[in-house]
């Protein structure tokens, strides 16, 4: 069975940075089902390449190998690591982008250990490897000798001291409200808020105000179809994020708001 | 032989969207071959949709499985759908965005008849199904389950009312010219017209006249080449509509023309 | 064994053209293994065609297939190709756009020989083909038969004089230094010179000076992090060439710098 690899990156697909990292992985393992899952994270935004990618990677195969590559420290002293929970690897710079999706793993599956490796045995690595370009010399061949059947361990030495990064959470106020803050913007225009629809469990949601850009939506709907075309509504989205949308419109461009604006939520 | 699942979509490839869709697709079919025709449909276009998805999908295998999402619908009382024309498989929301290939593919096998289901057995879908993605949670995991050999009766009640929508058509007006309409304008700038160049066999096509956008372009060329570079000509595109392109150069924002846009076409 | 075919082109990620292309090459060869490089070349810019293919083509497997598809001249006399230089086989117009990664080729396997041919067998194209899109009706299939296992020598009649670009090359100056330009800006704003780090090999890159767009850089260092984030570097990037790059920022938007801009290098 191809084992299938992912990538995430910021390298978007115009230059040929994506197609050397592919090149590499099928050199080394041309069985390999390689699988882009963005490339279009902003241009070194660990916090968006994180929350993108965690959003996607719970849903691929168990044996999966994913390779996140937003890496502003290339060439400076961060490690290259690789993580593993369960049967699944996860390859990056040592920089937290992989902390919400190997969280959410972690979570998932409690009685697994999160196991870490610094990845440092170059006879994994490209024969040449740049100061620039870690994700072609160093993650895609480390990947890809993964997917070959290399022992995760062979690849370097046991750590566990590897960055965490905080997921954003929104604080409790005085008065009982919470303060949110816009965690992304969709290609809808969809606001999606750093709160989970499990956080508002026991409120009742029909009763809970959203207060964004000046504006106050009223209630959490369940479908877009619940209100009528061009209407706000607020629901619990795909990814179990608190939303803002506009149905069959666009609510950012709407009313022109951005990723880390303040949101207030009265439950 | 590892079967073809395409996706057409409106969802960008920045969001984690497509990934999660791919992921759903290999946990449930590993040995599917997932190809991309776009995912840049225009939000929530299905007219788009239907057109660029029909211009592709006659190029792919004959057993492959096509899935479209544009899907404004979803969440309401629309319903998923498959459809069938001999070997061919066809996945999306009941809102038209299949009709054009669909139409097609039904004329060139004229002996075949299109069968369609309802896509109403949850067992094939995923155990939690959210109400704003059913690109993952219903269409993804029905096409690997086609894919993996399920029967396509199996997934669904059969029906025949499935939305057709009608393609865009010229009309014939009393002096005998053609007022038809911009179609599509494609990544160089060529200015697609919902005139087929069938339509125009009749006509000596070196006295055609086509006006768009104040200006008028006569005769019907075959091939960029027969103009100078930065000329502007009309001719038969490669997908059989009639086009007016600029050599070498970019004909909608030379004239500053989009889709939408009238055109008067005399033969 | 999957053969791995790429595609590099400028048709975008929109338009069905792309997708034509892939669903023709699984149709006559069903288990290629389709990669993208990229389909962002700017429309019918030859030249950041061949640059962009050749940085990637040097990490795919030695039996891959490439199509580039950068075609002005498409239903013009130019002719389609295929090149070939060891086992890797090169199928596009005949425009130069193959110059580049061929060159490499040859000059990275001296014993070898580049062999070429003129893509004239119609039995091995589609049945119909336009005269505007020889990447569907031409390149593709004549890759997808290779993949099966065709002949190269069988697409097509022998040829020598298959059409070589320039690469850009910088010119000494009677003062000694160098008059280069910016060849590529790529999507982190680094700015690409056409001047490789090999050609600075005697200098003490610690003295060298690079004047660009009213401003002077001192020094080409290693890596990004030898600067602090914000400041402008210059350095050898990882595809050989010389880069003035902004630590964690975008060096091109910083100084208003496009493709073609001239530099001055004091080696």
């Amino acid at each position: 069975m191809p084992r299938v690899i992912t990538l995430t990156t910021d390298f978007g697909t115009r230059d040929p940075y994506v197609g050397a990292m592919k090149g590499v992985i099928l050199t080394i393992a041309p069985q390999s089902n390689i699988v882009d899952i963005t490339h279009q994270v902003a241009p070194q935004d660990i916090q968006q390449g994180a929350f993108l990618f965690a959003a996607a990677a719970r849903y691929f195969p168990a044996d999966a190998i994913h390779v996140v590559v937003v890496d502003p420290g290339v060439g400076t002293a961060r490690r290259p690591i690789a993580l593993r929970v369960g049967e699944t690897v996860f390859v990056a710079p040592d920089n937290g982008v992989l902390s919400f999706a190997v969280q959410a793993f972690a979570a998932a599956q409690p009685h697994s250990t999160v196991r870490a490796i610094h990845l440092n045995r170059p006879e994994y690595w490209l024969p040449q490897t740049s100061m620039t370009f870690h994700g072609r010399d160093v993650f895609a061949p480390c990947a890809a000798h993964l997917a070959r059947g290399i022992a995760f361990e062979s690849l370097g030495s046991p750590i566990d001291d590897w960055l965490r990064l905080e997921p954003p959470a929104p604080t409790r106020q005085k008065d009982g409200s919470l303060l949110a803050h816009v965690r992304h913007i969709d290609a809808f225009g969809n606001i999606v808020i750093d709160v989970t629809g499990d956080s508002l469990q026991g409120a009742d949601r029909s009763r809970t105000t959203i207060s964004i850009a000046g504006h106050a939506v009223h209630g959490v709907r369940d479908a877009y179809g619940q209100v009528a075309p061009g209407e706000v509504l607020a629901l619990v989205g795909s990814s179990g994020w608190l939303e803002i949308a506009v149905r069959n419109g666009n609510a950012a461009q709407k009313w022109g708001v951005r990723t880390g604006d303040e949101v207030v939520i009265v439950p």
